[in-house]
Protein backbone atom coordinates (compact mmCIF):
# COMPACT_ATOMS: atom_id res chain seq x y z
CA UNK A 1 0.00 0.00 0.00
CA UNK A 2 1.52 3.30 -0.86
CA UNK A 3 -0.40 5.32 1.53
CA UNK A 4 2.00 5.20 4.86
CA UNK A 5 0.39 4.19 7.66
CA UNK A 6 1.95 6.58 9.97
CA UNK A 7 1.09 4.80 13.18
CA UNK A 8 2.21 1.66 12.65
CA UNK A 9 5.88 3.10 11.71
CA UNK A 10 7.86 3.21 15.06
CA UNK A 11 8.35 6.78 16.75
CA UNK A 12 11.60 7.63 19.17
CA UNK A 13 12.91 10.73 20.25
CA UNK A 14 16.60 8.96 20.13
CA UNK A 15 19.66 11.12 19.61
CA UNK A 16 23.14 10.76 19.35
CA UNK A 17 23.84 14.51 20.86
CA UNK A 18 25.86 14.12 24.26
CA UNK A 19 23.67 14.87 27.33
CA UNK A 20 24.62 18.43 27.34
CA UNK A 21 23.27 19.56 24.00
CA UNK A 22 20.48 16.82 23.91
CA UNK A 23 17.98 18.60 26.06
CA UNK A 24 16.73 21.05 22.83
CA UNK A 25 15.64 17.49 20.94
CA UNK A 26 13.85 15.37 23.76
CA UNK A 27 10.73 15.96 22.60
CA UNK A 28 11.27 15.68 19.02
CA UNK A 29 9.67 12.26 17.71
CA UNK A 30 10.10 10.91 14.34
CA UNK A 31 9.45 7.89 12.33
CA UNK A 32 12.14 7.04 9.63
CA UNK A 33 10.12 6.46 6.43
CA UNK A 34 12.23 4.83 3.92
CA UNK A 35 12.85 1.62 5.64
CA UNK A 36 8.91 1.14 6.21
CA UNK A 37 8.33 2.27 2.94
CA UNK A 38 10.92 0.25 0.92
CA UNK A 39 12.26 3.07 -0.67
CA UNK A 40 16.23 3.29 -0.84
CA UNK A 41 17.37 6.64 -3.29
CA UNK A 42 16.66 8.78 -0.31
CA UNK A 43 15.92 8.94 3.66
CA UNK A 44 12.71 10.64 4.74
CA UNK A 45 11.59 11.26 8.17
CA UNK A 46 8.30 12.34 9.49
CA UNK A 47 8.93 14.21 12.60
CA UNK A 48 6.39 16.01 15.62
CA UNK A 49 7.87 18.53 17.38
CA UNK A 50 6.28 19.54 20.84
CA UNK A 51 6.27 22.60 22.37
CA UNK A 52 9.73 23.92 22.75
CA UNK A 53 11.44 20.93 20.84
CA UNK A 54 14.18 21.45 17.90
CA UNK A 55 14.67 19.80 14.99
CA UNK A 56 18.40 19.27 15.95
CA UNK A 57 21.19 21.79 17.03
CA UNK A 58 21.99 24.03 14.54
CA UNK A 59 23.90 22.83 11.69
CA UNK A 60 24.85 22.11 7.91
CA UNK A 61 26.77 19.20 6.09
CA UNK A 62 29.03 19.50 4.08
CA UNK A 63 27.97 16.90 1.52
CA UNK A 64 24.62 16.02 1.81
CA UNK A 65 20.98 18.04 0.23
CA UNK A 66 18.03 18.50 2.61
CA UNK A 67 14.40 19.25 1.74
CA UNK A 68 11.66 20.35 4.70
CA UNK A 69 8.10 20.18 4.26
CA UNK A 70 6.01 21.83 7.20
CA UNK A 71 2.63 19.79 7.75
CA UNK A 72 1.24 21.18 10.65
CA UNK A 73 1.79 23.53 13.22
CA UNK A 74 4.45 26.04 13.15
CA UNK A 75 7.85 25.88 13.81
CA UNK A 76 10.55 29.44 13.51
CA UNK A 77 13.50 28.48 11.28
CA UNK A 78 16.31 29.76 12.56
CA UNK A 79 19.57 30.40 10.58
CA UNK A 80 22.06 32.78 9.60
CA UNK A 81 19.46 35.28 8.29
CA UNK A 82 17.67 35.14 11.25
CA UNK A 83 14.40 34.04 12.43
CA UNK A 84 11.39 33.04 9.96
CA UNK A 85 8.40 31.27 10.40
CA UNK A 86 7.10 28.51 9.09
CA UNK A 87 3.31 27.61 8.34
CA UNK A 88 1.95 24.27 6.91
CA UNK A 89 2.68 23.66 3.00
CA UNK A 90 6.04 26.00 3.17
CA UNK A 91 8.99 24.75 2.15
CA UNK A 92 12.64 24.77 2.84
CA UNK A 93 15.66 23.99 0.99
CA UNK A 94 19.52 23.35 2.83
CA UNK A 95 21.88 22.80 0.10
CA UNK A 96 24.85 20.99 1.18
CA UNK A 97 28.15 22.54 1.89
CA UNK A 98 26.33 26.05 2.17
CA UNK A 99 28.00 27.03 5.53
CA UNK A 100 24.49 28.30 6.67
CA UNK A 101 23.14 26.50 9.56
CA UNK A 102 19.83 25.77 10.62
CA UNK A 103 17.49 24.42 13.21
CA UNK A 104 13.83 24.25 13.12
CA UNK A 105 12.14 25.39 17.04
CA UNK A 106 8.58 24.73 18.29
CA UNK A 107 8.14 27.64 19.93
CA UNK A 108 4.51 27.33 19.81
CA UNK A 109 2.27 25.62 22.62
CA UNK A 110 1.11 22.97 20.35
CA UNK A 111 3.06 20.10 17.95
CA UNK A 112 4.41 20.97 14.68
CA UNK A 113 4.89 18.15 12.14
CA UNK A 114 6.80 17.82 9.29
CA UNK A 115 8.70 16.09 6.51
CA UNK A 116 12.50 16.00 5.74
CA UNK A 117 14.17 14.16 3.40
CA UNK A 118 17.83 13.73 2.35
CA UNK A 119 20.62 11.08 1.85
CA UNK A 120 22.18 9.80 5.08
CA UNK A 121 24.81 11.87 6.28
CA UNK A 122 28.16 10.23 5.22
CA UNK A 123 29.99 13.65 5.42
CA UNK A 124 30.74 16.20 8.40
CA UNK A 125 28.58 18.20 9.94
CA UNK A 126 28.65 21.56 11.52
CA UNK A 127 26.75 22.99 14.13
CA UNK A 128 28.34 26.91 14.50
CA UNK A 129 26.95 27.51 17.97
CA UNK A 130 27.36 24.82 20.20
CA UNK A 131 31.00 23.06 20.87
CA UNK A 132 30.27 20.18 18.64
CA UNK A 133 31.44 18.28 15.71
CA UNK A 134 30.64 15.37 13.39
CA UNK A 135 33.33 13.71 11.58
CA UNK A 136 32.04 11.37 9.26
CA UNK A 137 35.60 9.55 9.30
CA UNK A 138 34.82 9.18 13.24
CA UNK A 139 31.41 8.56 13.49
CA UNK A 140 30.13 10.18 16.18
CA UNK A 141 29.63 13.86 17.67
CA UNK A 142 32.67 15.01 19.50
CA UNK A 143 34.25 18.51 20.85
CA UNK A 144 35.75 20.56 17.88
CA UNK A 145 39.30 19.92 19.22
CA UNK A 146 38.10 16.18 18.83
CA UNK A 147 38.14 15.02 22.22
CA UNK A 148 35.15 12.76 22.95
CA UNK A 149 32.07 13.66 25.52
CA UNK A 150 32.03 11.61 28.88
CA UNK A 151 28.69 9.82 27.44
CA UNK A 152 28.89 10.38 23.72
CA UNK A 153 26.01 8.14 22.04
CA UNK A 154 24.55 7.77 25.35
CA UNK A 155 21.56 10.25 25.03
CA UNK B 1 17.31 32.15 2.01
CA UNK B 2 16.52 28.47 2.68
CA UNK B 3 12.23 28.91 3.12
CA UNK B 4 11.63 28.97 -0.71
CA UNK B 5 9.33 31.81 -1.89
CA UNK B 6 7.34 29.54 -4.68
CA UNK B 7 5.79 32.26 -6.18
CA UNK B 8 9.38 33.26 -7.19
CA UNK B 9 9.77 29.71 -8.90
CA UNK B 10 8.13 29.72 -12.55
CA UNK B 11 5.01 27.11 -13.00
CA UNK B 12 3.98 25.11 -15.50
CA UNK B 13 2.01 22.47 -16.99
CA UNK B 14 4.29 21.44 -19.90
CA UNK B 15 4.06 17.53 -21.06
CA UNK B 16 6.24 15.55 -22.79
CA UNK B 17 2.33 13.09 -23.03
CA UNK B 18 1.30 12.59 -27.06
CA UNK B 19 -2.08 14.58 -27.17
CA UNK B 20 -4.13 11.64 -26.56
CA UNK B 21 -2.97 11.08 -23.38
CA UNK B 22 -2.08 14.49 -22.09
CA UNK B 23 -5.24 16.35 -21.10
CA UNK B 24 -5.61 14.22 -17.99
CA UNK B 25 -2.38 16.88 -17.40
CA UNK B 26 -3.11 19.91 -18.74
CA UNK B 27 -4.35 21.42 -15.18
CA UNK B 28 -1.39 19.61 -13.13
CA UNK B 29 0.91 22.80 -12.17
CA UNK B 30 3.96 22.28 -10.70
CA UNK B 31 7.48 23.74 -9.95
CA UNK B 32 10.91 22.59 -9.69
CA UNK B 33 12.09 22.84 -6.40
CA UNK B 34 15.61 21.38 -6.73
CA UNK B 35 17.38 24.14 -9.48
CA UNK B 36 15.53 26.99 -8.04
CA UNK B 37 16.67 25.96 -4.25
CA UNK B 38 20.52 24.72 -5.11
CA UNK B 39 19.63 21.01 -3.82
CA UNK B 40 21.20 18.01 -6.55
CA UNK B 41 21.16 15.23 -4.53
CA UNK B 42 17.36 14.38 -5.99
CA UNK B 43 14.46 16.00 -7.85
CA UNK B 44 11.96 17.65 -5.73
CA UNK B 45 8.02 19.29 -7.28
CA UNK B 46 5.20 21.65 -5.84
CA UNK B 47 2.23 20.26 -7.74
CA UNK B 48 -1.05 21.51 -8.02
CA UNK B 49 -4.00 19.55 -9.42
CA UNK B 50 -6.97 21.63 -10.14
CA UNK B 51 -10.38 19.98 -9.91
CA UNK B 52 -10.43 17.07 -11.98
CA UNK B 53 -6.79 16.69 -12.74
CA UNK B 54 -4.27 14.09 -12.70
CA UNK B 55 -0.88 13.42 -11.25
CA UNK B 56 0.29 11.74 -14.18
CA UNK B 57 -0.74 9.00 -16.11
CA UNK B 58 -0.91 6.10 -14.25
CA UNK B 59 2.75 4.51 -14.02
CA UNK B 60 5.40 3.30 -11.87
CA UNK B 61 9.19 3.59 -12.44
CA UNK B 62 11.55 0.68 -13.28
CA UNK B 63 14.77 2.32 -11.42
CA UNK B 64 13.71 5.32 -9.26
CA UNK B 65 11.44 5.88 -5.95
CA UNK B 66 9.53 8.34 -4.87
CA UNK B 67 8.04 10.25 -1.93
CA UNK B 68 4.44 12.14 -2.26
CA UNK B 69 3.33 14.53 0.60
CA UNK B 70 -0.33 15.99 0.69
CA UNK B 71 0.01 19.69 1.76
CA UNK B 72 -3.57 20.70 0.64
CA UNK B 73 -7.18 20.20 -0.61
CA UNK B 74 -7.39 16.19 -1.23
CA UNK B 75 -6.77 13.51 -3.85
CA UNK B 76 -7.26 9.92 -4.88
CA UNK B 77 -4.92 8.06 -4.82
CA UNK B 78 -5.50 4.82 -7.54
CA UNK B 79 -3.12 1.56 -7.54
CA UNK B 80 -3.75 -2.07 -7.77
CA UNK B 81 -5.59 -2.09 -4.52
CA UNK B 82 -7.87 0.39 -5.70
CA UNK B 83 -8.47 3.98 -4.47
CA UNK B 84 -7.54 5.36 -1.18
CA UNK B 85 -7.44 9.22 -0.03
CA UNK B 86 -4.92 11.48 0.62
CA UNK B 87 -5.68 14.75 2.66
CA UNK B 88 -2.86 16.95 4.09
CA UNK B 89 -0.10 15.27 6.08
CA UNK B 90 -0.61 12.09 4.40
CA UNK B 91 2.39 10.14 2.62
CA UNK B 92 2.86 8.27 0.08
CA UNK B 93 5.74 6.12 -1.20
CA UNK B 94 6.08 4.48 -4.51
CA UNK B 95 8.91 2.32 -4.59
CA UNK B 96 10.90 1.76 -7.60
CA UNK B 97 10.04 -1.69 -9.85
CA UNK B 98 7.39 -2.56 -7.59
CA UNK B 99 5.07 -3.03 -10.88
CA UNK B 100 2.12 -0.87 -9.00
CA UNK B 101 1.21 1.73 -11.32
CA UNK B 102 -0.08 5.13 -9.51
CA UNK B 103 -1.79 8.27 -10.31
CA UNK B 104 -2.89 10.79 -7.73
CA UNK B 105 -6.59 12.11 -9.42
CA UNK B 106 -8.33 15.40 -7.77
CA UNK B 107 -11.94 14.68 -8.07
CA UNK B 108 -12.95 17.17 -5.68
CA UNK B 109 -14.16 20.92 -6.92
CA UNK B 110 -10.89 22.59 -5.65
CA UNK B 111 -7.42 22.67 -6.26
CA UNK B 112 -5.07 20.04 -4.19
CA UNK B 113 -1.10 20.37 -3.49
CA UNK B 114 1.50 18.34 -3.12
CA UNK B 115 5.56 17.71 -2.86
CA UNK B 116 6.74 14.91 -4.72
CA UNK B 117 10.39 14.01 -4.50
CA UNK B 118 12.15 11.31 -6.73
CA UNK B 119 15.22 11.05 -8.65
CA UNK B 120 15.32 12.25 -12.26
CA UNK B 121 13.87 9.58 -14.17
CA UNK B 122 16.38 7.40 -15.88
CA UNK B 123 14.93 4.39 -16.37
CA UNK B 124 12.01 3.14 -18.47
CA UNK B 125 8.46 4.05 -17.28
CA UNK B 126 5.37 1.60 -17.42
CA UNK B 127 2.10 3.18 -17.89
CA UNK B 128 -0.36 -0.27 -17.37
CA UNK B 129 -3.97 1.93 -18.55
CA UNK B 130 -2.91 2.92 -21.85
CA UNK B 131 -0.69 1.84 -25.04
CA UNK B 132 2.41 4.39 -23.56
CA UNK B 133 5.99 3.53 -22.75
CA UNK B 134 9.00 5.59 -21.77
CA UNK B 135 12.01 3.56 -23.07
CA UNK B 136 15.07 5.66 -21.40
CA UNK B 137 17.41 4.40 -24.34
CA UNK B 138 15.10 6.05 -26.53
CA UNK B 139 14.09 8.61 -24.14
CA UNK B 140 10.10 9.87 -25.35
CA UNK B 141 7.03 8.56 -24.82
CA UNK B 142 6.07 5.69 -27.36
CA UNK B 143 3.54 3.60 -27.81
CA UNK B 144 4.22 -0.23 -26.95
CA UNK B 145 5.16 -1.48 -29.98
CA UNK B 146 7.90 0.82 -30.43
CA UNK B 147 6.65 3.32 -33.30
CA UNK B 148 6.11 7.11 -32.39
CA UNK B 149 2.94 9.26 -31.41
CA UNK B 150 2.42 11.94 -34.82
CA UNK B 151 2.92 14.73 -32.23
CA UNK B 152 5.34 13.22 -29.62
CA UNK B 153 6.96 15.64 -27.28
CA UNK B 154 4.34 18.47 -28.90
CA UNK B 155 1.71 18.09 -26.04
Amino acid sequence: MPKLDLDAIPQTNATGYPACYADVVQERWYRRLAPASGIEDFGASHVVLKPGAWSAQRHWHEGEDELLVMISGEAVLVDDNGDTLMLPGDIAAFPKNDGNGHVLQNRSDAPCSYVVIGKPAATDCHYPDIDMHLSAEIGEQRRKDGSRFDDAGAA
